[in-house]
C-alpha cells in the first residue's frame, strides 16, 4: 500500500477500507509513517471526516496496533465508565469501589489532566506512593484479587493513539469527533471489557459546548463500541458548573472518600455517580435503585475496596476528613473568596475557572511542568445557592497568591435561577 | 505568532494575513516549523483554499525567503517556460536551446517529479555528472556563455518552496491551485526573467483535470506575473494521453535528443513544442513560423547548445539515437505490451499508468526514494492509432515483474475516434 495514495483517497472525500485503516494504524505506531504524512492524513480526516464503518475500522485497528489486556478466564462481567473530562469531574474514584462491590470487575485504563480538565491519574498520585504504572500482569492481578485497578495506558496498549494524539495536539487536528471517539475507544476496548458507560460532559467546563456536539460523539462512541461487539451506553451530563464541592487533586480525593464513607458530597456529585453507577451495573445484568447504593456504602465495603486498591498499587491511602471544614490541604494560603454583593449564583465560568486554578499549580500549562497536588478549591458554591457578605463562593488553597479574583468567575442575579438536573439524557 | 493557531484558523476556512503568510514561509524555510506542522497546514491550505489576496502574500512571501537571480546587466530578452506537469512532458529540453538558439536567454531553474509527473531535473540527471546544483554566480555564467541553463533552485533561491513542494509531494497536497500558483510563480519570478510562457496542462494525466480549473489556475498565475512587471502568457494544452513516444527519465532524454537531431519525435510532442516556442519567442519579438523552426533544428544548433550546456554542467552527453528500435535502456526486462484484441486506441489511463511506472521506480513513493532513471516506456502507443495482436501499445523498460498489465491502461474502440489537437488555446 501507497500511503500518498491514501491520504489523497481521504483528502478526496473517500472512505477507506478495513485494511488500509490497519496499514495506517501500524505504519503509525511502528513509525513507518513519518510524523509528515500522518499530520498531513490526520487534517485530511478532521476536514473530510469519516463514515461510521471508517471510525469503527481506525478503533479496531488502533486496538490491533498493539496488545489488550486478558481478562476473558476471569467469569464475571467487567464494565468501566469513561468521561470525556470535565472540571472537578472525580466520578470514576467512587464508581470503581461501588460498583465493584456488586462484584462486576472494574479495570479502569485512565489519563492525565488534558487542556483544562483534571485527570484521574493525577489526582490518585496526591496519596504518597501510589503508582499508576502496572504491567499487564498486574492489572489481570488486581483485577483477580481486588475487583478493581486504576492504571495508566501501557507502553503496548494502543501506540498507535499515543503518537497520533501527540500529533493531533501539536498539528491542530484535535477537535474532531472520528478522532476523538478512536481515541477513547481504542484505549477502553483494550481493557478486555464487556461493556462501558460513557459519560459525556456538555458545557462551558468541557470539551463539547452544545448538546449537539455533544450527542454526536455519544452516538459515535455507541456505534464504534456496538459493531465490536461491546455493550456501550453513554449519558450526556451537565459542565455548566464544577461537580462537587471541590476542585483539585489533593482535595478531590477526600471527597471521594468522604462519599465513599457516606459523609459529605454535594448533590450534583451524587447524582452523576449514581447515574453512571447504576448503568455500569445495568451492564452488568444487575439493577440497583439509590437506596440499593447508598444501602451499599453504608456497609463500608466500598471504601474499604478503594483503600485496598490504594494500597496494591503502593499508595498510602487518605484518611477520610467526615467533615469539609477540617479539609485544609498543605498549601501556603487558605482565602475564602467572597461575592461583592448578596444574590442567587446563576452562573460559574466554569473552563475560566479551572484554566486560572491549573495556572496556581493544580494542573499542567506545559507537558513538563509538575502538578501541585494540594492546590485546590474546596467549600465550591452550587448554582442556584443564596450568597452574602458571610456565605463565601468557595475555599482557595494554593501557594502563590493569584492574579485574579476568583468571586468573578461566579455570576449573580437577584432572584432564584431555575437549576435543572445534570443529567441531560 | 503560534504555528498551532495559524493551522486551525485556516483549518477553519479563515483568511490569514500578509504578516502571517510571512512567519509561515520563514518558518518554514528555515525549519522552525516542523515538517509535521507544515504538511498539516498545506492539506488545511489543499481543502480550505486561499483567497487571491492570500495567494498574492504567499508568493510574495515565498520569493521573499530568499535571493534572486541577477540578470539585469544582460542586454537580450530573458524568457522562460513552465509547465504545470504532465507525463512525457519533456518539451524544456527541446525548448532551451531551440528558443536560445534565436538569441534568447533562457534561465531556467526546474524541478523534480512531482506526484504522478517527471521533473526536468531528474531527467537530466540520467546522464551521467550532470549536475543541476549551480551556484547563482555560476547560472548568471552560463546565460552569458551559453544562452541557456537548467538548473536546480539553488539553496537560496525561494527555500520555502523547496521544503513545501517537497512536503506536498510526499504527504498528498499537490493538486491546490493556489499552491501551485504560489510554487511556481515565486521560482519564476525569482530568475531574474522578462517574460514567461505557461504550458497548463488539462486531463487525465494533468494536475487539472479540467479545461475550467486550467483556466483558473492559468489566469490565476498571469495575474501575480503581471501585478509584477512580467509579460506572461498561458497556453492550455491536452494531458489526456503521455506526450511523445516515451516516459521515463533516460529514454525522454533521447527523445529530446533525437528531437534536435531532427531524427524522430511523435507529432503530439512536436506540436505542443512548436506552439511553445513560438510563444516564447512572441514575448522576445521574434516571429518565427514552424518552417523557421524546422530550419533552425536542421543547422544543428540546437543539438550544439544542448550538449555544451551539458558538459558545461558536468554531464556527458548521450550520443542520439536515432532509430527509436535501437532505444533500449539498461533495464533487466524489456517487454513489449500488447492489445487483447485489435482496435483503435480511443482513451489511455494516463494518471494511472505514470502511477504504475513510478512504482516500478522510474518516480519517487517516499521523498528518500531513489529513481532508477532507466526505467521507463518507449514506443507509446499514441492516441487514434490502429493495434493488433502484433502492434504493441509500448515496450516496458523496467527491473521487476509489474503487478499489473499496463495493457490494461489503454482503452479500445472499434471504429477510429477523432483525437483533437493537443493545443487547446
Amino acid at each position: 500500500m501507497d500511503t500518498v495514495s491514501l491520504i489523497r483517497r481521504k483528502r478526496d472525500g473517500f472512505a477507506l477500507t478495513a485494511d488500509e485503516w490497519r496499514y495506517i494504524a501500524c505504519g503509525i505506531s511502528q513509525q513507518k509513517i513519518p510524523d509528515y504524512q500522518a499530520s498531513a492524513l490526520l487534517m485530511a480526516i478532521f476536514l473530510q471526516g469519516l463514515t461510521a464503518k471508517e471510525t469503527a475500522d481506525l478503533t479496531k485497528a488502533m486496538l490491533e496496533s498493539g496488545t489488550q489486556v486478558k481478562l476473558d478466564h476471569i467469569h464475571a462481567p467487567k464494565v468501566d465508565k469513561h468521561s470525556t473530562g470535565g472540571v472537578g469531574d472525580k466520578t470514576s474514584l467512587i464508581l470503581a469501589p461501588l460498583v465493584g462491590s456488586f462484584g462486576v470487575k472494574v479495570p479502569m485504563i485512565s489519563g492525565r489532566g488534558l487542556g483544562h480538565t483534571g485527570g484521574t491519574l493525577d489526582k490518585l498520585e496526591s496519596m504518597k506512593g501510589f503508582s499508576p504504572y502496572l504491567s499487564e500482569e498486574k492489572i489481570v492481578r488486581m483485577i483477580e484479587e481486588h475487583g478493581i485497578v486504576m492504571a495508566a495506558q501501557t507502553e503496548s496498549i494502543v501506540p498507535a493513539d499515543k503518537k497520533m494524539y501527540a500529533l493531533r495536539d501539536t498539528s491542530g487536528s484535535v477537535e474532531s469527533i472520528p478522532l476523538i471517539c478512536s481515541s477513547i475507544m481504542s484505549k477502553k476496548l483494550a481493557e478486555g471489557i464487556d461493556g462501558l458507560v460513557l459519560d459525556v460532559k456538555v458545557g462551558d467546563g468541557a470539551f463539547m459546548k452544545t448538546r449537539k456536539d455533544a450527542k454526536a460523539l455519544a452516538d459515535a462512541m455507541c456505534d464504534i463500541g456496538i459493531s465490536l461487539g461491546k455493550k456501550v451506553t453513554a449519558i450526556l451530563t451537565r459542565m455548566d458548573q464544577p461537580l462537587g464541592s471541590t476542585i483539585g487533586n489533593t482535595v478531590e480525593v477526600y471527597e471521594c472518600l468522604a462519599a465513599l464513607s457516606g459523609a459529605w458530597w454535594s448533590a450534583d456529585l451524587k447524582e452523576v455517580t449514581y447515574a453512571l453507577a447504576r448503568e455500569m451495573l445495568r451492564l452488568a445484568d444487575i439493577n440497583a435503585t439509590d437506596a440499593d447504593l447508598d444501602a451499599r456504602i453504608a456497609t463500608g465495603v466500598p471504601l474499604e475496596m478503594f483503600q485496598k486498591m490504594v494500597k496494591a498499587q503502593g499508595g498510602t491511602p487518605f484518611i477520610p476528613i467526615l467533615n469539609q471544614d477540617a479539609l485544609v490541604p498543605d498549601t501556603k494560603i487558605h482565602t475564602y473568596i467572597y461575592t461583592r454583593r448578596p444574590g442567587y449564583v446563576s452562573g460559574i465560568r466554569t473552563f475560566d475557572l479551572a484554566v486560572e486554578l491549573n495556572r496556581l499549580g493544580a494542573g499542567r500549562l506545559t507537558q513538563q511542568d509538575k502538578i501541585q497536588h494540594e492546590v485546590g478549591i474546596t467549600h465550591m458554591i452550587k448554582l442556584g445557592a443564596r450568597v452574602t457578605d458571610t456565605v463565601p463562593l468557595m475555599q482557595l488553597h494554593c501557594n502563590t497568591v493569584p492574579d485574579v479574583n476568583f468571586a468573578d468567575f461566579v455570576t449573580l442575579s437577584d432572584s432564584k435561577p431555575e437549576v435543572p438536573s445534570p443529567i441531560i439524557r
